[in-house]
């Protein structure tokens, strides 16, 4: 099957630097086979000829981004949504957030993910890491929606002859041999955070990633309480407990760190680590900004996501771009400090990194994986035509996005969700949710 | 004509606080005549064969809120959007906004305040407290797409023997004389700021307005420039320069607001000021955050907008309260400094009193006026059904609102815009923004 999309205004990347041009973009089965210039008429019929498409999709009126990355994310929590807001945070984790964590059954998962990757899907995401609880549930959702996931069943523990603990692990190794496809799905071990893994356990993690060629996901300095619970327990910072523990040898994605000293910036960005900032949740669980222009100005791997949706309470990443964007300009009254470009970047070009597909995915380039989004240009937000990279942080709000493929498969078409049932999937929701209303008052009981 | 909307959720607003109740809503003419509850279907049937409707729309999967009022904006600014982002704020001033708007003519800003008001109506404002510079312009967009304004001409000068300063308000007059109604347009005189009215101009504004029942709207304590710049002139801070002025002994509305000593915000609770909050436009253009919690336990009226959509990049008010309710939370480390429910009535009760029309407008209740707006709640970011006012405020991107509703008349239905013909607003639009864009390449030299 080969595909073009026609005379499209696109963002490209190149020199370090995105631009927009209007192209044609040749798609055969699950690549970007070609990009053609369109500045000469006679060289555009040629190509067309030669690639001869099976369909040909009107690039008027649309705008081309590479599909975006949310770098870090729990998508079952999207059946937590609303649930508890404007409380402590003690409060939301022990009265909420827990309990329903207890009660929740993998088919239940299952629906809490497909409900994610609806989402994602209409608001412009095709790739997402994935930290979770439930071994199958999450993969067979990623895989009917047809979304490409990085599964990570989030790994916590004492030592390494903790039995439960060694249970999580098993779980996380029968998604990887059931599932991973290393193209569409993929897998990394998430020890879950310094405070929730032992010394002894995170080291046997790290050193069993070390042998077996996985990449690591995990939380690190993401509120006061952990610093000081860390800092009191082993005398160190959660990046220098890490570190220690082996974390950084292989890739790792370090989610969150909003407390971070000079020297823990140095040690993530000698050891090549991948930090997953989550603007939204850090404010919205009060735990403060991610040093993001000291991270850029260094030189470390930035990429960003939406945490789970119990803290956020959306996947939208244009929400989560726009945000990042403007924060740190009003924090250090620094209207440059991170520019539209910056967080572009982290959502593309950064979260490819992340996921270890620096090179097939984040870009609209030949050769690589045809993971698209088109954007519908005739909506006011983005009237008249200005700077598009700015337009696409500042201006865009996500409903934007009417076509979305992946691995050259559309699944979504002029807002028409190609692959979710979302009728079916309402239902089920409004049961679980109900279900969930009456644990929490139960709970707080 | 009556029309009801049928077993709607709303968003109501009783013993000061918000809850969600499904009713039906009769609206007659330009007011909300009959709210009733559903408890009792016989009652049910007896308030339908009462009210006879002659239309019913139905509330399946809907919310209804009360539409939302953008409490600061230029609407004309959306034809500078996207044109000067991640730059220094002088260069954004002198090298793209002065030009452009030295070289806007009556017919483009006609236009961009249609631009403004389309993109209003989709993401659910209803009324909107516009400053601009051009007269009738902005007062045949709002009639012409329905929108409720309430006019502001910026005022500059020197002292009231500035001629320009003069003309200046006389066009304001003008406006106010051929388009006021006191309903769907309102006028305000708006002296411009501290560092653009001298001691002299401010005072004969605020006297004038007093003498002849004009509130006031004006733009406080925005940058450090400023308060540097009027400590060091008048050796005070802006709210104490125009308080000494007479500006609050009138309804006023104080934009901005960024720099508060405390007794300044004791100054501005004392006066009964509305202040009227735009945290986007305050971080993008590098000058802080407005000390909302702070002003919240004061007891000072607060209400949001979104500034001009050059310093934005736009005018959708549900992103407005999603950044107004996360940032002091990240700030203070406090997840309920300032909740959903404080931004919500921020964006309706607040603003509304801002505009002189409490009582009548920001509300969904009998005898208020018919400013509607219904929500499709079948969108996957308000899935599961959770806290409505959390939804709201913490899910919702804008682009959930399907149908609009102002004094009773119907602007949007189903996401079709039906007072504005967007096709030829955009074709015009386009024209205008490549005029612009050779304009701020000429400046540039």
């Amino acid at each position: 099957m080969t595909i073009c999309i026609e005379s499209v205004k696109a963002l490209l990347f190149e020199n370090d630097e995105f631009s927009v041009d209007t192209v044609d973009i040749y798609i055969r089965d699950d690549r970007i086979v070609k990009i053609n210039r369109r500045e000469n008429p006679a060289a555009s019929e040629q190509t067309r000829a030669e690639y001869a498409p099976d369909r040909i999709i009107d690039g008027k009126f649309r705008l081309a981004i590479p599909g975006l990355v949310n770098s870090h994310t729990h998508a079952y929590m999207t059946m937590f949504r609303n649930k508890a807001d404007d409380v402590p945070f003690t409060q939301w984790l022990f009265d909420t957030i827990l309990p329903l964590e207890d009660a929740m059954s993998p088919q239940e998962c299952y629906y809490g993910t497909l409900l994610a990757n609806a989402e994602m899907i209409r608001t412009g995401t095709t790739s997402y890491i994935d930290m979770h609880l439930t071994p199958d549930s999450n993969a067979r959702a990623a895989t009917d929606s047809g979304l490409r996931v990085c599964l990570s069943r989030g790994l916590t523990g004492n030592d390494r002859k903790d039995e439960d603990a060694l249970r999580r692990l098993k779980e996380a190794m029968h998604d990887h041999e059931h599932w991973c496809d290393n193209d569409m799905i993929t897998t990394m071990l998430a020890p879950h955070a310094p405070y929730t893994c032992g010394p002894d356990y995170l080291e046997y993690i790290a050193s069993y990633a070390k042998e077996h060629g996985f990449a690591l996901n995990i939380h690190l300095a993401e509120g006061d309480d952990e610093m000081e619970n860390i800092r009191k327990t082993y005398g160190m910072t959660p990046i220098e407990y890490a570190d220690r523990a082996g974390v950084f040898d292989v890739r790792t994605v370090a989610a969150h760190c909003v407390h971070l000293s000079d020297s823990d910036m140095d040690i993530l960005k000698e050891k090549k680590v991948h930090v997953a900032v989550n603007p939204i949740s850090n404010m919205k669980l009060g735990n403060g900004f991610s040093p993001v222009p000291e991270m850029l100005e260094k030189g470390i791997s930035v990429c960003i996501g939406t945490d789970g949706a119990a803290s956020n309470n959306s996947l939208n990443l244009f929400r989560e771009m726009t945000t990042e964007a403007l924060i740190h300009k009003g924090l250090k009254k620094d209207t440059v400090c991170v520019r539209a470009a910056d967080v572009l970047k982290m959502a593309t070009i950064g979260g490819a990194a992340a996921m270890g597909r620096e090179g097939e995915l984040g870009r609209i380039e030949e050769g690589y994986k045809a993971d698209i989004v088109l954007l519908d240009m005739r909506s006011p937000q983005l009237i008249p035509d200005g700077n598009l990279i700015s337009a696409l942080v500042y201006s865009c709000c996500g409903n934007e996005v009417d076509t979305v493929m992946v691995n050259g498969k559309i699944l979504m078409e002029n807002k028409e969700l190609k692959t979710i049932d979302e009728e079916k999937l309402y239902y089920e929701m409004d049961r679980i949710g109900k279900r969930y209303d009456a644990i929490i008052r139960e709970s707080a009981r």
